[in-house]
This record gives C-alpha cells, sequence and structure tokens, in this order.
C-alpha cells in the first residue's frame, strides 16, 4: 500500500511475554489505534527487561537517534521494582542523564498523600526520568510516561498503557487511514489464489491480503483488501467478488 | 536468570498483526511451549510480508547466518497466495535456489486428489521449498513448513502453527526448564519494591518480577521468582514472604 503516512515502530518490554507467562495485548490495542489515524505501523518487538537490549532496539527503530521509523512506541518496564529499568535504558540512548523530575514527583506525592501512602524509596523510583523528556499523564496511576526524540514511553500494565495512548494520540502526527473492505469465504485460499493475484497485479497501489482461518473442523479464508483510496478500494473487492463469484 | 540453555527468537510474518486486524497468539503458544523446555525465548519481532524486511530479521536473529541466537521460529506467509512470499524471502537469505520439492509436491497431490481438488496455479506454489531444508509436516493441511540452517519456517494458521510446533519440539535441543513460583498479592508493587530488591540482590542466579494489575477497580501485584534451581526459587520465595509479610 502507498502512502506518505508516517511510519512507526512499538517495543514492548518485559519478560513475562517472553516466558509465556502474559500474552501481549498492548500492542494489538495500538495497532489499532494506529491505523485508524493513518500512521503506518510497521514494526513489532519484543525484548527483556535488559537494558543494553532495550538501548539497542531504539537505536534500530528511533529515527531521532539512527533507526528506521518516525515514530516509536514502547510498552513496559517503568514500575517502581528492580526490574523496571527502561527509564534508564531510555536516557542512555539518547545520551542524556535522568534526575529526579519535579514535575512527576510533585504529582505523585500528590497523590499519595491522598491516599495515606509513604512516599519513600524504590517508589521514587517512578519520578526518575529523562532529561528534556515530556511527561505523559495518565488517569490511573501517579506514574507518568514520557516522550524524548520520537520515543513516547508508556507502561505494560494494559489499563494504564490505554490511558497513555489516549494522552498522546492528540499530538501524533495522524495521516491518511487506509479504507478497508473484506470478504469472508468458506472455500481454501488455494481456491481464489489466482483471482486474487490477477486482481492485486491489476491494484498495484493497494494491499491484497488473504488470511486462511480453520474453525471447528471447518475452514475458510478471510480475504481483505486495503488502500487509501475508498473508490478503488470498492473497485478492487467488486472485481475479486466477480472473479470468485461470490 | 543464568542458563546454558539455547537461545531463541520467533519472527512472525504478517500485515494482520501491524493492522491490528488480528491479535497475534502463535507467539504467546511457542513462547510458553519454549519455556517449559528450556529453551530461552530471548526476542520476538513482527514484520509485515515484505521480503527484504524478513531476510533482514532472519540475518538479525539466526546464527546460522550471523544472527544473534540459536534457534528461528518463523510464523505465517508460506501459504499459496501472492502475498506469501516467506519461502523465496527464506530461500534467499540462506542464499539458496528454491524449487518445487518432490517430497512436498507428492504429499499435497495425494491429499488433494481425496479431496477431488484441482491441484494448479497458486495452488503449487505450496510446495516450493528452498533447497536443503527438511520439511516439517503437520496434520491438518497439505502444505508442509520447513527447516534450514537454524530456522523453523511454519503457517500462521494457529491450528496449523500448533501442529507443525509439535512435529519439530522432539527434534529441539531441549535444556533445563525453569522453576517458578509466584505470588499474587492485593497490594500495589511499589509497596513490596524495596523487599523485592533486597531479595533480588541476594539471589542474583534467580529473575525476579513484578507484574502489577487492576481488575475491576481493584489492584495488586504478581510477584515471579524463576530460576533453573528449585530449592533457590523455593528459598528465594520464602524469604521474600517473610520480608512482606504474606
Amino acid at each position: 500500500m502507498q502512502s506518505d503516512n508516517k511510519t512507526a515502530a512499538i517495543l514492548v518490554i518485559g519478560d513475562e511475554i517472553l516466558s509465556g507467562r502474559t500474552r501481549e495485548g498492548n500492542a494489538h490495542h495500538l495497532a489499532g489505534v494506529l491505523n485508524a489515524v493513518g500512521i503506518d505501523l510497521k514494526e513489532i518487538r519484543v525484548v527483556a527487561d535488559e537494558k543494553p537490549l532495550i538501548i539497542e532496539a531504539i537505536h534500530a527503530l528511533d529515527s531521532s537517534v539512527g533507526g528506521r521509523y518516525d515514530l516509536l512506541f514502547t510498552s513496559g518496564g517503568i514500575g517502581p521494582t528492580h526490574d523496571d529499568v527502561t527509564a534508564d535504558a531510555v536516557a542512555e540512548a539518547f545520551g542524556v542523564g535522568i534526575e529526579m523530575n519535579d514535575e512527576a514527583l510533585a504529582a505523585m506525592r500528590a497523590r499519595w498523600e491522598q491516599r495515606g501512602v509513604a512516599v519513600t524509596g524504590n517508589r521514587l523510583r517512578m519520578a526518575r526520568i529523562p532529561l528534556g523528556a515530556e511527561l505523559i499523564p495518565n488517569k490511573f496511576s501517579a506514574a507518568p510516561g514520557f516522550h524524548i526524540g520520537q520515543t513516547y514511553v508508556m507502561a505494560g500494565v494494559p489499563e494504564v498503557f490505554r490511558a497513555m495512548v489516549d494522552a498522546v494520540l492528540p499530538t501524533l502526527p495522524v495521516g491518511r487511514a487506509p479504507f478497508s473492505e473484506s470478504l469472508d469465504l468458506d472455500r481454501g485460499e488455494s481456491d481464489v489464489a489466482d483471482d486474487l493475484k490477477a486482481v492485486a497485479d491489476s491494484y498495484a497501489d493497494l494491499s491484497l491480503g488473504s488470511y486462511p482461518w480453520h474453525r471447528d473442523g471447518s475452514y475458510g479464508t478471510m480475504l481483505v483488501i486495503r488502500g487509501l483510496d475508498g473508490a478503488r478500494v470498492a473497485a478492487a473487492m467488486a472485481e475479486l467478488k466477480q472473479r470468485i463469484g461470490a
């Protein structure tokens, strides 16, 4: 699919995903959001909670530090415990220091005092923010995410991640959202492969995908046509339906 | 966590994941399987159905072609349609040709003739296998996966992917599966961060993780201790429980 939209990557940081304990859902949520606002998600990576791995991934993915994509969104590793190393890794990746952030600290103190929680020890780790970063607030937890370079650093807890996505969304360089039409067939994808290819060859500006499924002993294929020009998508789908007799 | 276990990566190939249409589940399934047999999953990547991206990822991840990990497992892009480019990309990544594979073709013909399906056109694409690769059979579909270098190429359809994982599992260089103990607390992770760090410092051979959760307006923290020595894991958990009064 041809597009002038901005490109993006998601970096998920978390041992619990790699060990199979937790099924990742934040990247799936953000993928849908980015698609809807016309930002082209090009890659997702999941790495462990280890600073060198996180730094390397940021350098590979964020164009502001030599990486490949216009925008990078991270999920996970910004909590209060010893295994939360994302903020330090991001500071190193951008070559800046990391310090207690007054704005973050004030917000966290206010919230904790309200709840009668002592503001001590490792709890304060969550107010450590790379120098030059802007905070990403959220309504669920006192600890903010932050934005530096083209990287948006957000929490791993799904509710908090979503709240942070909501907070940054109005600031993102949105593009043209693709139009999409789909057709669910109770036929194997081999049956329609030749026709699908013929239509794909005629509509090089569109993206034609074929997704076989198996459910309860039956099977079929979901055909999806995506593109920035709704009329072209509709025309391609009409031609495809005519060809395959659907 | 210290380990002599083999390392692995998973490469998921599929536009439908990046567009947010489909929530990825194959990597989650395989992550659990690898953990159970003592293979350390270190990274997951998701890239689009584009040959250059797939080739680059294989070169980055498979140690037999200069990449980082002992084993690489791919999911997706080996069907019969024009957007299935994984087999060609793998052949290029390994610098080998790709040809109609007699063994794959015979198996596919036998299955299709049984079902009265014509063996023509793009359907035959699924029998194109990189030279030197070994087939990975599966009980769900006629089209095989394959294994070349340290890369295991498998289907994206979940049932087929799982059948292929089952087929390759007995051939993998299994290691020592980690022991794991977990503790679910109805307290925020800030409350236990200091104690968790103290225990982590005393047990540098173990991995201590802290996973906050929010559900139905309440919140809590799941603490997980993992390691290859079950007695050490148990001792660390006992010390942690004593410290936090759980």
